[in-house]
């Protein structure tokens, strides 16, 4: 299991023992380590913090591991997609042409791929917020917002990247702003715990009509994918609320909820087999530190404006259409958000 | 606030940047750094850790901080013992016998005493089992033994050494067994969150009657000292009753039992004046890991064998008498322990 496959351009750790001589080396010789943790899966959002990545060191870690501790008991940990060959064709891919940009990019040089054994190694993990284990907690911010309905994910994400972060002992570590609040946790983390790791964070890649790019996005199929940019689209019209001058959040809401129930109306006027249903789970206007949620935006200190939308199953499907991975039966939980950057 | 203080034979650091600076420095040089935690009031406990550390390394580092988050809200944070300028003293005195030792022992060449604001840089700590902040949790060793009595300690202790070893980036950190549980709590969380610094463990330094040093113990005065040794009475005589080759819980309990039986009523049977009445917290017998109770200990395997006694305070002073520091009115609670090895 700890051996080093050497078919790629890459090397492979599944064990944490290599990856630390690999990394000790890279130190003596005055190497730099940028770091991607990754669910696998990957997208263009990842590929384009592993450029970053590879811009900003000499040497780029990617870690794929879907960690159990981070999907509630009655979440999609089982149906999370895993695509080993298919990611490590993409990040061949993406060496190839990080090596076609010369000297002064980096590559990737290693992948970890740990067991769930390697990252937790006594108990079993826990997925009940009450349950045992070793964790890492921090609050109240990883109750807001995403943590409201998914009590034990920031827990999880937390208590894996401290297991990541001290495993790979990396310069930088690299998340995308889409998962905003996970942004805000891991960047309080590594304040509150001294870990020595600079937190980089790169925006939001999105597909040509604004679509932020997601893991779960290829279960939605064609139907759902169409209706699932009124996310986005409601963001939008909340942000240009705020870059017009309103600072009331029932102002910079409401431009976003007149969205969303417009496009939900249109959607409940047509049929099971032409419509895609939606829930919206929460608009968030909230501080860009405590995530507290603001009744006026300070235009000196900004704000984050941030959502999640529920795609419910397709009711009934066509004849050949293309309902996605699952065949449109997944519910699929889209989130996105927007930075309401300081006024100058 | 994060100057070097050059007049000690050590640095003094009280940011951690300054104290990043130096350790790289030491690990471009190939030295190696051995770590001592403490919350000062130093005593030969320490110092024989340190010796330990001294021993074992180029170069030590002790952290002197009384940790908040490990006292709860009723606790003795406040009347815990400071003592700076005794503990560089002791320090400043180690460090020249270490010399005297020749180039092969290592030497105290950093004292960490950072504030709060730099351990705790957001939240203000909670002191409540349910308060917010950012912490290592480890459950549910940390509920056993002393967690049971103290539900903060073990989250404290958990977080304030992530914190450090993330500062100090040590080699090797030294733990004495003394606070067995808090060995087994730190141990577990390295091994869980892949910390890379090795736990050493120095035996319990007792006085010559057998008392094990504790930065407490100045609080007890005389007639507190000598009935407090009825801890280590009782631990021995079960572990005499291990050695003489019981295994069952009862039976060895039962010996220590015996001991506090007898001792608290020979102290019950004299006046206010003479006596220290005591009250046992707990003797345990557990698993070495787990820290599971044991009714019966495999021989192959052995067994933690600890407990708590609660000093009352003094109910009469006699004039002159030595009652301790704070006259004999701080409650003060013991602990100790003895590790009933394998039987080869």
């Amino acid at each position: 299991m700890t051996q080093t496959l050497r078919q790629y351009s890459f090397q492979v750790f599944r064990d944490v023992p290599p990856l630390r001589q690999f990394r000790r080396q890279l130190l003596l010789d005055q190497k730099t380590v940028g770091f991607v943790p990754t669910m696998g899966a990957l997208h263009e959002g990842h590929l384009s913090l592993i450029r970053q990545a590879a811009a900003e060191n000499t040497d780029v870690v990617v870690s794929i591991y879907v960690n159990p501790t981070q999907f509630g008991v009655s979440e999609d940990l089982s149906s999370y997609p895993r695509t080993w060959d298919s990611d490590v064709a993409k990040l061949e891919g993406l060496n190839a042409e990080l090596a076609r940009q010369g000297p002064n990019t980096g590559q990737v040089t290693a992948i970890l791929a740990p067991t769930s054994k390697v990252m937790y190694p006594t108990l079993p993990p826990s997925s009940e917020i009450d349950g045992d284990g070793s964790f890492v907690t921090i609050t109240p911010i990883s109750r807001r917002l995403e943590g409201a309905s998914r009590p034990v994910f920031f827990r999880g994400v937390a208590t894996v990247c401290m297991k990541l972060f001290n495993i790979v002992g990396a310069d930088r570590a690299y998340f995308g702003q889409k998962d905003v609040q996970q942004t805000v946790v891991i960047k309080r983390m590594v304040k509150d715990f001294h870990v020595d790791t600079e937190i980089r964070i790169g925006d939001t890649v999105r597909e040509q009509d604004g679509l932020a790019m997601s893991s779960r996005n290829v279960y939605l199929g064609a139907r759902r994918r169409a209706v699932g940019l009124v996310l986005y689209t409601a963001l939008k019209a909340a942000e240009n609320a705020y870059t017009s001058g309103k600072v009331a959040r029932n102002e910079i809401l409401e431009a976003a909820n007149a969205v969303t129930s417009k496009v939900l109306a249109e959607q409940q006027a047509l049929t099971p087999a032409e419509r895609a249903l939606f829930e919206v789970d929460y608009i968030s206007l909230a501080d860009s530190e405590s995530l507290d949620e603001l009744d006026v935006v300070d235009p000196s200190r900004g704000a984050i404006l941030s959502g999640a939308v529920k795609m419910a199953p397709l009711e009934e499907s066509k004849a050949g259409e293309d309902c996605g991975l699952g065949d449109g039966k997944v519910p699929v939980r889209l989130i996105d958000n927007l930075i309401m950057k300081p006024r100058v």
